[in-house]
C-alpha cells in the first residue's frame, strides 16, 4: 500500500485544502412538480450540479451556500482529479474555502451549485430538452435571478437543510444572496454580499449588451441553434474580452501590462496582428480560454438575468424586500471596483439600517477592481470568520438567554 | 431680392454662429516631395480637407489650429448647407467656435482639418491609391500621430502661416497638440490640451483592441478589402458601442438612462431583441449612425495611431519632448473622465513645471465623463478666452518690453 502511494506520488494537497472533490448531481422539479419560473413558464426536471465541502453538523445548522458569479460553477474548492491537483488547478474560490480558511470547512458544511441557465452541469440552454431530444438553445425559457435562487433553495432542502447558516456570494452571486434573503427570510441566518448591487446600473447593462451583440454578430451564432457546429466562438471570446476589462481596475491593468510588448522587440505596425501589446495578447488569451469552458447561450441568458434584476422594483422597495428578514448582513465593496461601485452596496446597507436590521458594511481598499473578491481572500477571511462564528453563536444560543 | 430671401426663409444662424461654411481641400506632398512617415514609408500626394472660420490678421499671428478627436472631421463649426442649418446640424465643436465663443472668430482665424488616415476628405485607407486605382484598404501605410501632425503643419504653412497662436484639441486631438508642441516648438505660441494623455493607458489600448476585434470578426471585413461591398458594418457599429460607453461617465449614463425601457411596457424576455432597455437602444443607435459616416479601416488605423503614441518614449522623456518649446500650455482634465483620467494630464503638467515652462492646469468638475470637452463648452470658454487673449498680447508685445 505504502509503495503504491509512493509510486503514484500524489502531491501534498496542503494543510488548508479540501483535497480531492467530486461534483454531484441532483434532479429536482421532476414533473408534475415543475418549477414555475418568474415569467410563468414551467420547467422540469432540472438537473443541478453541486459540490460540498466539510461536514454537516448533527443539528444541521452549519451549512453555508455559496452563489457563484456569471461564469463560475459548482467547483468552488479543492481538486477534481489527481491531474488537476498535480497542475494545482483548484476550484474558483479555493483560497476562501477550506480548513481554517474564510469559509472554514473544519467548522462549516459548504455547498456550491451551478446556476440555472449555466453550462457546467445544471440545466441550461445547452442541456437536452426532454420534448425534442435536442439542446434547448433559444427555446430555453428566459430565467431570472429568483428562478436561480428557487432551484438552489430546493437543492438545499433536498440535502435535508431547512436553514442555512449563511448564503455568500459576489457580483451576480451577491445578487442571488440578496434574493435569497428577500425570498426565503426564514431560511438563512446570515447573508454575505460582496462587490454586488441591488440592480444593474445602466453602464453594466451597456457592457452586457455589447457582449451579447458580439455573440449575435457572429456568423456562427445561427440564432442560438449552433450545437451541431463550433458555435459563435469569436463572438463569445469578444464578449469575454470586453467583460474582462470591466473586472479589472484601471490601475491594476496599467501595473500588470502598461505598454509592454508581446513577443516583439518593437511595434510591428501590423494592423491585423492584434497582439503587439501584452494587454491585447492577454485579452485574446482570456477570450479563447473562455470559449472552451462556456456556452454562448448561457452567457446570453445569464447576462440577461443580471440586467433584469431589480430588487426594489420586485418588492416595492429595498426595505420591503427585507421586511421579514432576521438575517445578519455583511456587505463588502472595493474602492477600485468601477463596475459595482460602493455606492450600490451603500444603497442596500442604508435601506437595511433604516429598517432596523443587523448590517455590517465595509469598503475595502484594493487595486484589483471588481475581481478583488475572488483574489484578495485574506482580507475577506478576516471579516468572514468572526462574522460567521458570531452568527453560529447567536443561532445556537438558547432563545431565553 | 427681398422676396426671394423671404421665400427661402433661411433660419437665423444666431449671433454667435460662423454661419454657412464650406470644406476646402489642399493637395500636399505631391511627388517627388512625398511625406516620409514615422515608419519610413513615403506617402504622397496627400489630400487634406479643412475649414477655416474668422479672418487671418494682416500680421498672420491670430491663427488657431484645432485638432479633432478619433471620429471628428474638418467640419468643426457652422453649417455646411441650408439643409443642415434648417436642421440645426452644426459642426462638432460649434459651441466652442464662433463669434464671442471660446475660440472667438471675431478675433481669431480658426482652422480645422481632417486627420491623415481619416475618411472625411483627407487621404486615408478609403482613398484611391494612385498606383492601383483602387482604395488603399489594408495597403495604406501605418500612420502615427507625428505623421498626422506633419500633414497639418504643412497645411498651415501652405496657408501662409508660419506661427500659430495656438493649437487646441481634446482626446486624440490633445495628443496631436502635444506632438505639435514637441515637433514644431517654434510654430505655436500656445498649446491647449483637453482630456488627453501623453500615452495610451493599458485600459485604453484594451478597449481599442476590443473595438478592432469586433471589426476583424465581421464576416464582411474581408481583410480590409471591402469597398465593393457593404463592409463590416455590424463590427464597426459594435466597436462604436463599446467606445461610446467609455466616453460617458457611469453617473451620466445612469442619470440619462437608468433602467428605463424602450418602447415596451415591461421586459419582453426576448433575448434577441436587444433594445429592451433604453441604454441598449441608445447604443445600437449610436452604432448604426456611426457606420453611415465612418470607415472601418480608418477606425483601425487611427485607434492604432492612438495606441502607438508614447511621447516620453519618442523623445526620451516628456521634459525632453518640450525642451525647445516656448509655448504657453493650458491643460484641462475632467474628474469624471475615466478613460483619460486626470493623473495622465498631471504627468505632463509636472514634467513641464519641472522644465520651467509656462503651464496652467485645472481639473474641472463634470458628470459627463470624457466627452465633456465636446459638451460643456461654457467652462472651457471661461478658461480659453483669457488664456488666448493673454497669449496674443505676449506675442504682440515688443521684444524689448
Amino acid at each position: 500500500m505504502s509503495t503504491e502511494l509512493i509510486e503514484e506520488s500524489i502531491p501534498d494537497v496542503g494543510p488548508r485544502s479540501v483535497g480531492l472533490v467530486s461534483t454531484q448531481s441532483a434532479i429536482l422539479f421532476a414533473p408534475p412538480h415543475e418549477l414555475t419560473l418568474a415569467n410563468s413558464r414551467r420547467l422540469g426536471p432540472i438537473t443541478v450540479a453541486y459540490e460540498t465541502y466539510g461536514t454537516l453538523s448533527p443539528q444541521r445548522d452549519n451549512a453555508i451556500f455559496v452563489c457563484h458569479a456569471l461564469t463560475g460553477d459548482a467547483h468552488a474548492a479543492g481538486y477534481r482529479s489527481k491531474e488537476d491537483l498535480a497542475a494545482r488547478k483548484a476550484g474558483w474560490w479555493d483560497g476562501f474555502i477550506g480548513p481554517g480558511k474564510g469559509l472554514d470547512t473544519d467548522k462549516y458544511f459548504v455547498i456550491c451549485a451551478n446556476a440555472l441557465g449555466g453550462c457546467q452541469g445544471t440545466t441550461g440552454p445547452s442541456s437536452i430538452c426532454p420534448e425534442t431530444g435536442e439542446p434547448w438553445g433559444p427555446d430555453f425559457p428566459v430565467i431570472q435571478i429568483p428562478d436561480i435562487v428557487d432551484v438552489h433553495a430546493e437543492l438545499v432542502r433536498s440535502l435535508g437543510i431547512e436553514r442555512l447558516l449563511a448564503v455568500v456570494g459576489g457580483s451576480l452571486g451577491g445578487m442571488q444572496v440578496l434574493e435569497w434573503a428577500a425570498r426565503y427570510p426564514e431560511r438563512l441566518a446570515a447573508a454575505v454580499v460582496l462587490a454586488s448591487c441591488p440592480r444593474m446600473s445602466a453602464q453594466g447593462i451597456a457592457f452586457n449588451a455589447v457582449g451579447r451583440s458580439a455573440i449575435f454578430n457572429d456568423p456562427n451564432f445561427n440564432d442560438g441553434r449552433y450545437y451541431r457546429d463550433s458555435g459563435p466562438r469569436a463572438g463569445l471570446a469578444l464578449a469575454r474580452m470586453v467583460a474582462h476589462i470591466t473586472y479589472l481596475s484601471e490601475e491594476s491593468i496599467e501595473r500588470k501590462f502598461g505598454r509592454k510588448l508581446q513577443d516583439v522587440e518593437a511595434l510591428a505596425y501590423d494592423l491585423i496582428k492584434e497582439t503587439e501589446f501584452q494587454v491585447e495578447s492577454y485579452l485574446n488569451y482570456q477570450g479563447r480560454r473562455f470559449v472552451d469552458r462556456f456556452d454562448a447561450n448561457s452567457y446570453l441568458y445569464l447576462t440577461k438575468a443580471m440586467d433584469y434584476y431589480d430588487l426594489a422594483q420586485s418588492y416595492g422597495s429595498i426595505e420591503n424586500a427585507f421586511a421579514a428578514s432576521q438575517a445578519r448582513f455583511l456587505f463588502v465593496s472595493y474602492d477600485s471596483d468601477w463596475l459595482y461601485p460602493t455606492r450600490q452596496s451603500k444603497e442596500v446597507v442604508g435601506a437595511l439600517i433604516s429598517a432596523g436590521k443587523h448590517v455590517s458594511f465595509i469598503e475595502l481598499h484594493s487595486a484589483k477592481g471588481h475581481d478583488t473578491f475572488l483574489i484578495e481572500v485574506e482580507q475577506l477571511e478576516a471579516l468572514a470568520r468572526p462574522f460567521l462564528e458570531r452568527t453560529l453563536e447567536v443561532l445556537r444560543r438558547p432563545a431565553a438567554s
